[in-house]
C-alpha cells in the first residue's frame, strides 16, 4: 500500500526538476541529469537512515512519535504540524498530479481537472469511512502494473537511445525560451522542485505497524526495496526526459511525453497512463490511513481535538479522514488543482519531519547506548545533517513561490496545539475527584411549562408527579385571550401543583421565563431549576414542519444559563 | 401605500399588450388604441363592483375571507391559493419590471438583472421584518412623484402629438417583422396581456383596514380616484405609444422609450424612470403587508402552517414574510428575471380570485336582503360575469405560454390545505379534555448516564438526588479498560445509588443504552425512562469545538423514542 506514495513521487519528481531548468532554456535543461543524480543520493542517504527509524519504532508514529519521545514538546508539536500539513498536501498533490495524468492522456477533459480532482478526494473519503481493510486489496494490480510498466519504459527507451533509435524530439528543445539567466540559485530551485521525489519514505515510516510482524523487520526491508525501485525510475525517467528534449508543458506531463515517444501512440502509452492516474490516486490514500493516525495519536497526548481519537463503528478514525478530505479539497480547489504550484508547499513539511526524527534518532541512540550505538547514531546523523541542508535549501529558493505559506501556517498550529493542551488540562484539573466534597442533594425545583390544557398537560403533569419533587407549573401569556381558560381547566384537573401565569408583552417566551428562574433562584434560594418542556411527538416529517417547536427554541435559549436543567418530555395521543 | 400596487400596473400593461400585438407586425399595432380602450373599461368595471366588496369587507382578507363567508370551504381554498400565488408574482413581476426600468434608463446594468432583483426582495424582505409602519412613510414622495409625472407625460405628449410636434419613430415601425398573422386570437392574447394591469385593485380590498377609520368608506374612495387613475394612465401611455410606434425591445421598456421621445434624453426623462422603478420595486411592497396578513388568515383556519400566526415582538408575521422573500427571489431566478414570462403565470391567479370574491358578493347581499339588494348584486353580478369571461379568455390564450403552471400549482396547493387543515383537526380530537381520566402518577425511572467519574459527575448525582424518584447510574463501556477505575470511584463516592455497566462492542453508546431503556420497561414496568445526559459547560465556542457533545447526539437518538425523556444538566466547575 505504501509502495504507491513512495512510488507514485517519481510521476512529479522528475517534471517539477525540468520546470524549473527549462526557464534557463536549452542549457538549463542540460544540468537534468546531475540534479536527478543528486535527488537519488539524497534518497539513498534519507532511506538508509529511516530503515533504523523504522525498526526501532515500529509501533508507527513516524517523526512526531521520535521527536515526541526523543526531543521534548517544542519539537514534538514542530513534527506534528509538518507532518498533518504534509499529510494533507500529499491528498492534493498526488490527486492533482494524478488527474494530470488523466487529462495528459484524455485532453478533451483538461478544463475539468479541478472538478475531477475534488471527486476523486470525495470518492476517497467515503471508501476509506466504509473502512480501510477492504479497500487494501485494490492496490495490488496498479503497483505491480505501474512498477512494471516504468522499469519496462526505462529499459526500453534507454536501450533505443543506445542504439540510435530515439529520436529526440530536438524541435521542441530549439524552441525553448530563455526566461531566466541559468544561476547556481536556479539549480538549486530546480533541485528543491526534484527532492518531492523523496515525500514517500515518511509514508512507510509513519505507518509502519501496518506491516506484517515482524513489522519493524518488514517496514525497513520495504523502505530499502522501495528506495532502490525509486532510485532506478527517478534516474530513468531523468535520463530519458534529457534524451528526448522534453520540455514541461501545460497540457501534458514530462512522463506522458516521454512514454509517447518511447512507446509510441498505442495501448502501452494509455496503460502507462491509467497505471500512473492509478498508482497516484491511491498514493492519495495512504494519507487516509496516516492522517487520522497521526491526529488520534496527538489528539490523545491533548493536541488536538479529543474527537479525532473516535473509532467509529467500521474501527477507523472517521473525524480524522473527513477532515483530511475536506483541507484537501479545498486546497486543490484554491490551486487550481496545479501540481507546480502545490509542490513548495509540500517539500518544507516532509524535509522538517525527515529532519526532526532523524536528530531525535541520534539522540535516541544516544541515551540507549548499547552496543553498536555509535554507528546508528553516526548513519542517522548523517541523515539528519543532509535533511537539514536540504530543507534550508528548500525554504530559500522556494519561500516566494509558496514556501512562506507553510511557514506562516505551521506556527499557527503550534499555537493552537498548545491552547488546546491548556485547555484540556485546565478542564482536566477542575473535574479531578482529589478536593472534592462529599454528595449531598441538591434544592431543586422543577418549573412545567403549560402552553394550553389538553390531553398532553395532563399526561405531562402525571410525569412530573413521578418525580416527588418541588413542583410548579407555568403559564407564558403570549395571547391574553386564552389565560382564563386555561386558569379554569387547571383548576378542574389539577388540585396540588400551583400554577403561574407570566405575560409575554413581547409575544416572547424566553425573556419572562428567564426573568421568572432569576427571580425563584434569588428569592427562594433553589440551586437549580428543572424547566420541563413537554412536546407533542408526530408521526412524519411534514406534520413536524407544522408545528412551532417553541420546545426546541427554548432549549436552544437555555442551554448556556447556569443553574437551569431541561427535561424534555415528548407525549403521544 | 396601495396606490404602488395599482398604479405601477400601468408600467407594464401597455407593454405587455404591445409585445403580443407586434407580432402581427404594423398592422398589429394599429389594434393598440382598442385594446387599450377595452381593458380601461373593464378597469372601471372592476373597481365599481370592488368599491362594494372594500366597504361591506372593512376587515380586509379580501377574496379569501369573502368566498369563505359566502362560497363555502372548496371556493375559500381557490381563492386563497389563487390570492397566495398572486402575492408572489406581484412582488417578482414588480421587483422585475422595476429593474428593467433601470436598465432602460442605465444599460451597463443590464446584464446583472437577476441578482439586482433578488437583492432588491432580500432587502425589502428585512426591511419589512424589522416593521412595516416605520417604511410607510418612504412612500410619499415616489407616489405624488410618479402620479405627476405620469400625467404630465400624458398630457405633454399628447399636446405635442396634437400640435403635430411629437416625431413618430416610423423608421422602427416599418422594420418590425410579421411572426404571427394577425387573428382573433392574437388580440386576445394582447387583451390578457394587458389585463395585468388591473392586477393592483385586489390589493386595495386586501389591505382595507390599513385605511384610516371608516376603514371601509375610505378603502373605497381611494379604490375609484386609484382606478380613475390607472384608466387615465393606461389610456394616455397606450394611445402615446401608438402615436409614437413604440415597439418593445428586449432592452429598453415602452414606458422608457415613451419617455425618451416625449421628454427628450433630458433630467425629466431620468426622474421618470427613477419614480417608475422606486413605484414599482414600493408596489412589491404591498405583498409585503397582504401576503403575511392572508397566510395569518388562513393559518388561524387550519389551512396552513401555524407558525405563519406568529407575531414576532414587532408586530409583523415574521415568517410569512421571510416565506414570501424566498419564493419571490426563487421565482425571479428561475424565469430569469424577466416580466414577460411571469405575466401569464400572474393574470391567471388575479382574475380567478376577482371571479370567486364578487360571485361571493352577490350571494352577500341575496343573503343579506336588505334594502337596495339588488342594485348591489346587479353591480357585483356584471363584475363577476365580466371577470369569469376575461379568465377564461386568459387561461386560453395563455395556457401555453406559462398559465398551466400556476393551473397545476393551484390545485396542489388545496391538496396541500385540505391535508393540513386534516393533521390539525386530528391533533386537536386526540388531545381534547373532553373524555380524559384524572390525572395518576407514572412509573418512572431515572437512568443517569456516566462518562467518567469526576467532580461533574458528583455534580450530577448531587442534583438527581434532588429528585425523590427511582434513580439508577449507567456507564456505557466503549473503552473497556476504563471500568474498573470508574467502579471504584464510584463504590467510594456513592452508596444508595446502583451503577449498572453496559458493554458497547461497537463503541456506539446509543445501541446499547436504548436495548437497556428498553429491557428495564418491559422486565421492571416503567411507563417511562428520563434519561438524565449531564454535560460540561465550556466558556467560548472554540472550546466546544474540543468536545465530544455525545449528550446532544444521544438527545437527537433519543427524540422520537416512545416512553423515554430526556433530562439535560449542563454543570460548571
Amino acid at each position: 500500500m505504501f509502495a504507491c506514495d513512495a512510488l507514485s513521487s517519481v510521476a512529479y519528481g522528475t517534471e517539477e526538476t525540468l520546470r524549473i531548468l527549462v526557464l534557463a532554456g536549452a542549457a538549463g535543461l542540460a544540468y537534468t541529469a546531475p540534479v536527478g543524480i543528486t535527488i537519488a543520493l539524497l534518497l539513498v542517504i534519507v532511506a538508509t537512515s529511516y530503515r533504523q527509524t523504522v525498526m526501532e519504532y515500529s509501533s508507527g508514529g513516524g517523526a512526531y512519535v521520535v521527536s515526541r519521545d526523543n526531543l521534548g514538546t517544542a519539537p514534538a508539536y514542530l513534527a506534528g504540524a509538518a507532518l498533518l500539513v504534509d499529510y494533507v498536501l500529499t491528498v492534493a498533490v498526488s490527486v492533482a498530479a494524478g488527474v494530470a495524468a488523466i487529462t495528459s492522456a484524455w485532453p478533451a477533459v483538461h478544463d475539468h481537472c479541478v472538478a475531477l480532482a475534488v471527486i476523486c478526494v470525495v470518492v476517497m473519503m467515503l471508501v476509506n469511512l466504509r473502512s480501510m481493510r477492504e479497500s487494501a486489496h485494490v492496490f495490488a494490480v496498479p503497483v505491480y502494473g505501474f512498477i512494471g510498466l516504468m522499469l519496462f519504459l526505462v529499459v526500453f527507451g534507454l536501450a533505443r537511445y543506445a542504439t540510435g533509435n530515439l529520436s529526440a524530439t530536438t524541435a521542441v528543445v530549439t524552441r525553448v525560451p530563455v526566461l531566466e539567466s541559468l544561476t547556481f540559485f536556479l539549480v538549486l530551485r530546480a533541485f528543491s522542485s526534484g527532492c518531492a521525489a523523496l515525500t514517500g519514505i515518511e509514508a512507510v515510516a509513519n505507518g509502519v505497524q501496518a506491516f506484517r510482524t515482524p513489522a519493524g523487520l518488514n517496514g525497513a526491508r520495504v523502505m530499502v526495496l522501495l528506495a532502490s525501485l525509486l532510485s532506478v525510475m527517478f534516474i530513468g525517467t531523468t535520463l530519458l526526459a534529457h534524451a528526448i528534449g522534453v520540455v514541461p508543458s501545460e497540457h501534458e506531463t514530462v512522463l506522458s511525453q516521454i512514454g509517447r515517444v518511447v512507446f509510441g501512440d498505442n495501448a502501452a502509452y494509455y496503460m502507462l497512463q491509467a497505471a500512473t492516474a492509478l498508482i497516484l490516486i491511491l498514493a492519495a490514500n495512504t494519507s487516509f490511513a496516516g492522517f487520522p493516525r497521526l491526529a488520534a495519536f496527538m489528539a490523545q497526548d491533548g493536541y488536538l481535538p479529543r474527537q479525532l481519537t473516535n473509532l467509529g463503528d467500521r474501527l477507523v478514525y472517521s473525524n480524522g479522514i473527513v477532515v483530511l478530505g475536506v483541507l484537501a479539497a479545498a486546497l486543490i480547489a484554491l490551486f487550481g488543482g496545479q501540481v507546480t504550484r502545490l509542490i513548495p508547499l509540500y517539500t518544507v513539511g516532509v524535509f522538517t519531519a525527515f529532519t526532526l526524527s532523524q536528530s531525535g534518532m541520534v539522540l535516541h541512540w544516544y541515551k540507549q547506548g548499547t552496543g553498536g550505538w555509535r554507528r546508528k547514531a553516526i548513519v542517522n546523523g548523517i541523515g539528519a545533517s543532509v535533511t537539514a541542508v536540504v530543507l534550508v535549501v528548500v525554504v530559500t529558493t522556494k519561500f516566494l513561490h509558496g514556501a512562506w505559506i507553510v511557514c506562516l501556517i505551521i506556527p499557527l498550529m503550534i499555537l493552537g496545539f498548545r491552547a488546546i493542551w491548556w485547555h484540556y488540562s485546565d478542564i482536566a484539573s477542575r473535574l479531578t475527584l482529589e478536593r472534592a466534597s462529599e454528595v449531598h442533594p441538591m434544592r431543586n425545583l422543577n418549573l412545567l411549562l403549560i402552553g394550553g390544557m389538553h390531553k398532553g398537560t395532563l399526561q405531562a403533569l402525571q410525569y412530573i408527579k413521578s418525580m416527588h419533587s418541588p413542583t410548579r407549573a407555568i403559564h407564558v401569556e403570549t395571547q391574553g385571550e386564552d389565560t382564563p381558560r386555561v386558569l379554569r381547566l387547571w383548576r378542574r384537573w389539577e388540585h396540588q401543583i400551583p400554577l403561574v401565569v407570566v405575560p409575554a408583552p413581547y409575544r416572547n417566551i424566553t425573556g419572562p421565563l428567564l426573568e421568572y428562574i432569576h427571580t425563584v433562584r434569588q428569592q427562594e434560594h433553589y440551586d437549580i431549576v428543572t424547566v420541563v418542556l413537554p412536546e407533542f411527538v408526530v408521526d412524519t416529517w411534514w406534520e413536524a414542519l407544522l408545528h412551532n417547536h417553541s420546545a426546541l427554541w427554548l432549549q436552544i435559549a437555555l442551554r448556556n444559563v447556569p443553574g437551569v436543567a431541561v427535561l424534555n418530555m415528548r407525549y403521544q395521543v
